[in-house]
């Protein structure tokens, strides 16, 4: 047994799935979930991802070994915040959020400081789907999850939390909060944005019906994430939205380089950036993921 | 028997999978494939996938009922002058290029109009993949195949090339051809620009091997069609330039007011966008392709 009590923050397809993966090594004695929302609570309860559910905030986090914030970003604060006079000094905290820089703010604006015990962490694994319903325990099978410990951080702590994403079947890595925050503004914070544009674009267009229609496999898969939690996005965008916005900026860039060379009918320009693209994608391949 | 003898002008993953489509169904006494490397067409009789090879076009074409060329689009109007002397009165010409408006202006170049026996096709169907060695029979079930003919399409030749691909598996539609390279440069060359364009942005960063590492499930569906053929996507830029631009500036236009929402934290705009991107992604659903 490695946590005597786990409570999770926000019981979803994130939260939801590290509970399954724990139950199923039979790594935590009880795993406490809270909610806002009641309904939802009941149905953690009823598919046995949470042994008990609380709508109380200090009988939640009573007595918890670790409390996991698995809320969106753009709640983290908040819910820091009421957090903050009901911590026992020894929990250890953690969280799964998308973007690291906005957590540690959100985190030095409530406590003055990173706390030594608050360990940030996002686990790189995810579907298009969210809710509780949707969460299953193979979620973090060879996925990565990355953490962010500050300076001063517990080593315990550090330990304790890299050990319960490993148990979940995750590769654990450390890096800085910088670092993360561009290395997701690039592979996952960009992508979305493009999708969603693209297919609100194409959604604006006067003929969208006849233009879904012939969309073949191609694009189904290209466009999957823009089935993803706006709500959930529209956080993250406003919560990385330097690394996000340099990101971007740079795509449009080469984007328009590329929209030029079509225009002037440069083909080799056209070839060439094409060949660069294939050799990278082919050479980062399928088996990473 | 539908057809006494296919001749196929380039065999791979799109011609080669038809062949083995028609095969299946007895739908062919003959296929003759043609192209320009021995090797190629070793493969693809090695495969079972046409019954004779010829590298001579006269040899190849000669008695053939219908003629499908399955070459990229930047080679069809040379395909088609060195067709131009071979080809018998009878003799129906298809193709299967993702841009038809190139396709009918190649044929006006060479022989003075669309002729009526020639029935412009685009199966919209395949895979990152290219080659023989990548064709299957079933690339073209439940895909639809859309046919742009002339006004003074020959009826029977239409009727022929419908009925081919309704063998093959296809659901066979007609449009202009103005439409289709509208449709398909929203749906399927829009998407292959921004994904060839991220993937070489990202190539390109300092740290592009610690970011290509990080990224996760959302990332490989996006930018699988990066690994698509270069050169192919060379050809359908540069032939259907017109159409494919302008979509690009209407994507362009909303991406960089999207840019403009979160540089200016107006969470709305940004909401409402990721809203009706996946309202529309999920109405359109998985179940189209």
């Amino acid at each position: 047994m490695m946590i005597k009590r786990l409570c999770i923050i926000g019981v979803g397809l994130i939260g939801g799935s590290l509970a399954r993966a724990l139950k199923a090594a039979g790594a935590c004695e009880e795993i406490v979930g809270y909610g806002r929302s009641p309904e939802a609570l009941d149905e953690a309860l009823g598919l046995g991802v949470i042994d008990r559910a609380e709508t109380d905030l200090a009988r939640a986090v009573a007595g918890a070994e670790v409390v996991l914030l698995g809320v969106p970003v753009g709640a983290v604060e908040a819910v820091l915040e009421q957090l903050k006079p009901l911590l026992e000094p020894q929990t250890i905290l953690s969280d799964v959020g998308s973007t690291k820089g906005s957590v540690v703010a959100a985190a030095r604006a409530v406590f003055g400081t990173l706390p030594p015990r608050f360990i940030p962490g996002h686990p790189i694994a995810g579907t298009e789907q969210s809710g509780v319903a949707a969460s299953f325990a193979d979620l973090y099978q060879n996925r990565k999850v990355i953490l962010t410990p500050g300076e001063d951080a517990d080593p315990q702590a550090l330990s304790l939390v890299r050990e319960m994403w490993q148990t979940a079947g995750a590769e654990v890595c450390e890096m800085s909060v910088a670092h993360h925050d561009e290395v997701l503004a690039a592979t996952s914070h960009l992508p979305h944005m493009l999708a969603f544009t693209l297919v609100d674009t194409l959604a604006r267009l006067e003929d969208h019906d006849d233009i879904f229609r012939y969309a073949a496999g191609g694009f189904r898969d290209f466009t999957r994430i823009a089935s993803s939690n706006p709500r959930m996005w529209h956080d993250i965008c406003l919560h990385n939205r330097d690394a996000l916005l340099l990101m971007l900026d740079r795509f449009t860039d080469e984007l328009g380089q590329l929209r030029q060379s079509i225009a002037a009918g440069d083909g080799e320009a056209v070839l060439e950036t094409f060949e660069r693209a294939k050799a990278a994608r082919d050479d980062y391949g399928d088996t990473h993921c």
